[in-house]
């Protein structure tokens, strides 16, 4: 391809409306243009890289046992009412209507499609299992887009259903999507981490995250600093075995002490000279039938999922002042389990071990000390409902835990029965008895995928793509144009490249070389090859590696040897 | 691929809600399932199939200097209403509104995106020709959807839209889209024609359809039985060149007749004992701003396209008769164009060269005789609007025309600068000086494709894929699975062909030969090769042609050069 034909408009200036890192670098560099809040055009170069990523998807599906299917993406609302999600579904659905006035939806997802027509088609245990999936674009219109193709509204996802006997099936297909999950992001080139995750909205029991591993991104992965444990998981869902045990100490008189001003648990230790771990900390929780208060100590941070787990709840959202004021008395910043009336007390498994600890009194600037659980208040439920944090010990083999911020591309869920019962996905064993089929869902995000490889991999001067998604391997750069000699020499390399089927740009443009540098960069192949004066003179010409900025001076005719025995070791 | 695990669920019966071939084979050999009204699922045969299309479609875009991108498929509304489409666009354009009440359409077509988007990064003549295509699934909410995938509301198109900086560079870009269409239709393996058409509601002045000829098609196609000439056109469009000259024939004097009960022109003629070449037969037709008389011979048809582009309206239907009566004083079936008042007289090229006609006397059970253009009544315009017949002559070298049923499923347009002049699409050229960017837009119908393919390529038994775009090439049928040999030796014929690259299935179902027979004439791959009793005896195996039924005995050692041979004779 030639620049001078190709449609990759560079920009210089960082557009204003990007936030990160892989928003700036593909609009800058000439992948996507923005068409509505969360809505893009795929530029020709980056379709390149996602027809790469659907490739590797394709492949790796294909190998574990998943055939490709298409489903539409307007999806009519007729299945989404027999399973329920049409009025549970929020505002992220787009919905819409047809000229009869039949209601629509824009596909989030095709649990429900793809279950009704197995539940047509599949009558036997001869049948199953079955993997079924598709590429194609989806929608969530999310209340504020952003972050380019990390939150966008309309974005290419790889769907795969799987569909099984019994949970004992489901546990194989799962672990083979979790195999080609990993042979995908690996094939991609990207580091990457599989973590335990909550399954939240879809339901199910286990679920895995697959986490690319970068420093803006918006997940916590908590991992055990040992390799062969192996342990790793979303913060959201880091669990906790460890069982605290109380100190020996004696309990001591409960008694209330004045506060005035302090409100925070860093506000309250200075003051009271104790350490945060001494401190209860009780927050008031409103969800969809009550008020809770939450207890963690205070040192922890609540983690509201455990919590909404814990709850069996659907919607959780801290208490506003006024619900505080009504239900303690006081405002915010004092509450505490002692004499708290009307509302169920959680607490996480830390605060049962504490002994003459701190609480608020519900009282304006009051506090009480020597506050002993049971002793002095009850507790309905004893829960994990923390935040773990790193430093701490792993769950699984007791060593310490590190933390990392990732970007999640991928997801698979065990879905157990929970759509095929609804809609009476069934099948006869081979005794004729009519049994549920069993399914698990498997996601990942192809745009996404694009974005969160940026985020990767890039330095100061732009994208810096690994070989296997890079949407050309080569760019060669004749230093001027207008030297005939150097023209026809790039030229030449360029045909040699190109004639070895590696995938290659030729920067023709009048431009000065700086000007073309900084594209290429900017662009991000992984090798560019510059033609100029030196090389002309010696029949060299020079090979520079994007990602190292290595050089090699390498000889014309044996150029494309060279080049894919570069990119073979990137 | 073996059919045990392939998802391709076949049907014994017609489906009731298929009318044509292509929708009940493509229902009954499991490639597609309805989901709604026109959508369906394709399954994966289908997919196969459109990813072959879709491929040959990619190659001679690129080859032809097209390059690759993806727009939306929600557009904004904001675009349409500056192109002024999205009120002139009826209720086959899909609208929807997200969160924050703002509108959005699925996209039919992407004209205003595509222009908005080089309105944006083209300033100069540098950067012309452009040539910019899509894949994608687009929307239309037709009023009745049917034929299956020939009439749907969500479809699978290619667009293609070409940038110029004059009507010669348009003409070049065209010339190109006409030569890769070709190749395209070509290489699916289809019999198809080009055919001039008529530019209808998107504007622009040239405009071809490729029409793959089917006996079920709903197009007409008329074309010259001289191939070297190579006239075709959609029968809307055929134009007519030949002016025809008075007889010389004295004028009579206008007389009434009474003609009771005779309304057609059939029964006029045979009442008055006249040919009906002599007979003037008048239609009132009503468009958005007026009723006019529209006036073609007795054995010729109005074309209603020819009248609507010659009156420059945008609607045109029959008056009921209601109006009829009112306009006329007369039922339905005495119009004449002799003392009709109030509405604008619109003849064909043949009315005025009539002499001693007949006509309608706009008074019941009455026609008149000796009726004579301009001495009895007065034409306002005179055009080529009636339908042009097989078995007239070639508008372009005389010779004798004939007719042809087609389904279109290609479309090349000169746009022009509708678009570009609109949104403000320009480009500064040598002497800095702004020019309107000139557009051309090219469509191929990829599900379309598929459907028409079969509706050409199929008989009593089911479908007979061309080889370029067959979901496998080869199926294999053990006669018995049972027979340990069979098998055995079926598998070693499937592995070889499988190494040799053909795509292969094998039927390793333990049913019936019959039944996988049956399931092999329906799903209609290229090549069958059976593998029974006889074929272990003698290490030979039957290769059966689809299209043909022609069987041939092959050695096993060398059947998958044979299978090569023959796949390329196809």
């Amino acid at each position: 391809m030639r620049t001078t034909e190709l449609f990759a408009p560079t920009l210089r200036e960082v557009p204003a409306e990007a936030e990160i890192v892989s928003h700036q670098l593909l609009l800058r560099a000439g992948f996507i243009r923005r068409e509505a809040a969360g809505v893009y055009t795929y530029l020709p170069l980056a379709l390149r890289v996602l027809k790469k990523i659907n490739q590797i998807i394709r492949e790796e599906m294909d190998r574990h046992g998943g055939q490709e299917l298409q489903m539409p993406i307007i999806q009519s609302a007729e299945l989404w009412q027999e399973s329920g999600r049409w009025d549970v579904y929020g505002p992220e659905l787009f919905r819409l209507k047809d000229r009869h006035d039949r209601d629509f939806a824009l596909g989030p997802t095709h649990e429900e499609i793809i279950t009704a027509l197995v539940r047509s088609e599949v009558n036997s245990y001869k049948q199953l299992p079955l993997l079924l999936y598709q590429i194609q674009n989806k929608y969530r219109d999310e209340r504020r887009p952003r972050f380019g193709l990390l939150r966008g509204r309309e974005f290419i996802m790889k769907d795969l259903y799987s569909f099984d006997r019994d949970e004992q099936g489901l546990q194989l297909s799962y672990q083979k999507m979790h195999d080609a999950y990993t042979q995908v992001f690996r094939r991609c080139g990207l580091r990457f981490r599989p973590v335990e995750a909550d399954s939240g909205a879809i339901g199910g029991s286990d679920t895995h995250e697959f986490m690319v591993l970068a420093d803006s991104g918006e997940a916590t992965i908590l991992f055990c600093e040992k390799e062969s444990c192996g342990y790793a998981a979303n913060v959201e869902k880091a669990a906790l075995t460890n069982v605290l045990t109380k100190t020996g100490e004696d309990l001591k008189q409960l008694a209330e002490v004045s506060t005035p001003g302090a409100h925070t648990v860093e506000e309250v230790a200075n003051f009271l000279h104790v350490s945060p771990q001494k401190i209860i900390k009780t927050l008031l929780y409103e969800t969809e039938e009550e008020v809770v208060a939450a207890l963690v100590r205070g040192d922890r941070d609540v983690n509201e999922i455990k919590l909404s787990n814990a709850l069996h709840c659907l919607h959780l959202k801290l208490a506003g002042a006024g619900t505080v004021q009504d239900i303690t008395g006081a405002r915010v910043g004092f509450a505490g389990p002692v004499n708290l009336k009307s509302v169920r007390i959680i607490a996480d498994l830390e605060i049962s071990a504490l002994v003459n600890a701190v609480s608020g009194a519900n009282k304006d600037d009051t506090h009480l000390i020597n506050v002993n659980p049971v002793r002095d208040f009850t507790i309905d439920i004893i829960a994990d409902i923390r935040m773990v944090q790193a430093g701490e010990p792993c769950p699984r083999c007791g060593s310490t835990l590190k933390e990392a911020k990732g970007i999640e591309v991928g997801q698979i869920f065990k879905l157990g029965d929970k759509y095929s019962k609804v809609l009476g996905a069934t099948y006869l064993d081979e005794s004729g008895q009519k049994k549920t089929i069993i399914m698990g869902c498997y996601g990942i995000g192809v745009s996404r995928t694009m974005a969160a490889a940026i985020e990767q991999n890039h330095d100061q001067d732009g994208i810096i793509w690994p070989v296997a998604i890079a949407p050309y391997h080569v760019v060669v750069v004749p230093v001027s144009v207008k030297d005939e000699n150097q023209a026809a020499m790039a030229e030449k390399v360029y045909h040699r490249l190109v004639e070895a089927g590696i995938e290659t740009v030729i920067d023709d443009r009048p431009e000065r070389a700086g000007v073309k540098f900084k594209d290429a960069d900017l662009i991000g192949c992984p090798l560019r090859i510059t033609v100029g004066a030196k090389a002309v003179a010696n029949e060299q010409v020079e090979v520079r590696v994007r990602k190292t900025g290595e050089t090699i001076m390498v000889p014309v005719d044996r150029v494309e040897s060279f080049v894919l025995d570069q990119l073979g070791k990137l």
